[in-house]
């Protein structure tokens, strides 16, 4: 069977039929855009995943609430510049006077609105002022639209991200769209992440469920920018159905295209996240081959990707691939120290542990282009895994030494 | 019983009877000081540590070797410049070729010197230079070979680092002795650390082992400059009996205070590590109290001081606390969130999670000075523990970015 799968130009969340979108500057920010929904012109299948942080913004359980009251979503309310996080008990009467807000203003029952926030944490959220903005929202199908939506959920990230394919179940056209905001403390799982897709693909909240949580393994929570875990990260995922295709199930023909579109957009999105990384000049991408299982693979190209000392030697163009080995000793997974091959590129570095003949030249002209490959083969297994980083570089520090101030 | 305890000022490791040293540049370096031997007039007990990564420099394996065969040392050789780490077969053969050129030089069994290298991974060893390089150390009991050797050890350090304390055992004068270099890579547990300490005191090889493991765990292993592990990391104690005292044991009545004196110097010496982090400016002490047990809390203390968000607020004398408490969160510790107690320095910002009356000005003045301490209380049981870090800057990133070339 030929795959009916494509990547769509244009890509924005309101491709996917019945969603529209809007942001504006409502007035936590300066200038800049701070507050967005989306919008389905009907009750759409809603699932989502959460922070693994103990401390947890207070929107993460209002939205939770509501996806959970139905497993339906009709709005999500994004603002940026304050995660309402550490907020006490006036954070989580603030996230529901953003739920309410909405609910009355567009004509929806409460529980179908979902509430998401990113920014600094510990400070009281101007209500007023988004409760306000909240009126001002007028959301439209329209690209331009959906892009002031992406625009409005950043923070302190360099540029909107955003993904969509298509694919066909049955005879009907069905569209998958995402967007996303990341920037510093973007870590496993999850991260100072929020990403928001919509698709038109008629399925359950129980299997869109099902599938995001397989998905978010593969993409969002294989990226890393600096370690960090963020209190208010989320992916949400809102299906209306108005593609009106059959029902997808596991058991369904095209489940499989359906999840290889899903994660797709959710790797798209997550590279396009580690790329934008603080600071970052370089998108790092490893591979890594025959670890103990898929998990081991996954944890050691994390591990190598996350290593400050690896991170600083890409931003250098700097050869030194001792510290990669020296990561993969410490990263908690098995190895044959014996056995480990390793390229940079496509210059091999390492085969069995031997050192190969070493063109540094080449390899440093290699570290200075946007996009890096390391690939690493443990020979302990058949376990496989990729993870996405990005180099670190003096604007991290820049960026993160004055942030609130 | 008053304590004999005494900080011992122009601290050096020959100051412990019966120590001599020696570090001169042998050729590894262009110019700096990269060969250094500490000798015992007389064979002493021996004990040590090391690194956890998986990927072990050749050195290690030998010093092990070494110790475990009569739990006696009488010589350490020391290289920087090149970590033998990752150099195959070639690296043993070159590690056992220092240790015997040793034993060779100064007319000791070989299994009486243990060896030690730091610096770049996965370059063989200029093993003709360094074994020609022993045949000139000439050790001597005097601070200023004490001093080159603390030299001969650094790599990116600034500065060397040596602690010592005096007591009494009975009616005879004890002293202990440490140098030690440190930098990047620095995390527990063990970290591109190398640290030999030297004392007079007569005690067994079992009981040295013993204290020295305690004694780790509460100070070498509760610093972190990067997150990074390294290869190399050892840390080394010989005991060579000359202060002639009753031999020490955990039933002599001041065995506390030789253990008082092994931590004394073992922190003394992991604080100028973190301190002299690659391109620190500051040393960060984080406090934790309250924690489930002693070892969470020193889990805590160490994700906070590992955090490169709040490394880089230090830096920016940034107060912003949200990034401490979204540590906390994913710091793998129980906490009660509702509950935690936050100051930076003498100023209290969290109350049972409540934020209190917040100086911005103040706290950031206080940031700007050298020595920063921030101390939480997490109510969640009697453990407590500290941990030892330093704030992440341009510096770091510049002497990371360009490190082999």
């Amino acid at each position: 069977m030929v795959s009916t799968l494509k990547k769509v130009t244009g890509s924005n969340i309101t491709l996917p039929k019945g969603f529209s979108a809007a942001g504006i500057n409502c007035g936590i920010k300066y200038k800049k855009k701070d507050l967005g929904i989306i919008l389905s012109e009907k009750p759409a299948a809603a699932a989502a995943v959460y922070t693994t942080n103990k401390i947890k913004a207070a929107p993460l359980a209002v939205t939770k609430e509501s996806i959970e009251t139905e497993g339906i979503l009709q709005a999500v309310i994004v603002n940026s510049g304050n995660a309402n996080a550490f907020t006490g008990t006036q954070g989580t009467l603030d996230a529901y006077a953003m739920r309410s807000q909405v609910s009355e203003v567009f004509g929806l029952s409460e529980h179908y609105v979902g509430v998401a926030s990113t920014g600094i944490i510990g400070e009281t959220m101007p209500i007023d002022t988004i409760l306000e903005g909240i009126g001002k929202l007028h959301p439209q199908s329209r690209l331009e639209n959906a892009l002031e939506f992406s625009q409005a959920i950043l923070t302190t990230d360099t540029n909107t991200k955003n993904a969509c394919y298509s694919f066909q179940v049955g005879e009907k056209e069905v569209v998958l769209a995402g967007t996303a905001k990341g920037s510093g403390m973007i870590h496993p799982n999850m991260a100072t992440m929020l990403s928001f897709m919509t698709t038109d693909a008629n399925i359950s909240s129980e299997n869109l469920h099902y599938a995001l949580r397989k998905v978010t393994d593969l993409s969002f929570n294989c990226i890393t920018v600096d370690g960090e875990t963020s209190t208010n990260d989320m992916v949400l995922v809102m299906a209306n159905g108005c593609a009106g295709n059959e029902e997808l199930t596991p058991q369904h023909p095209d489940w499989g295209t359906f999840l290889q579109a899903l994660t797709l957009t959710s790797t798209d999105l997550a590279k396009s996240i580690a790329r934008d990384g603080e600071g970052a000049t370089k998108l790092i991408e490893v591979t890594v081959d025959g670890a103990a299982s898929d998990e081991e693979a996954r944890i050691a190209a994390k591990s190598i990707v996350g290593s400050p000392l690896v991170k600083t030697a890409v931003f250098g163009c700097d050869p030194n691939w001792g510290r990669i080995v020296a990561v993969l000793g410490y990263a908690n997974v098995e190895i044959v120290p014996e056995q480990i091959d390793l390229s940079i590129g496509d210059f091999p570095v390492l085969l069995s542990s031997g050192i190969l003949p070493f063109d540094e030249e080449g390899i440093s002209s290699y570290l200075s282009s946007s996009d890096i490959s390391i690939t690493v083969n443990l020979h302990a297994g058949n376990g496989k895994g990729k993870a996405w980083g990005c180099d670190l570089t003096y604007d991290y520090i820049q960026i993160n030494s004055s942030y609130t101030t």
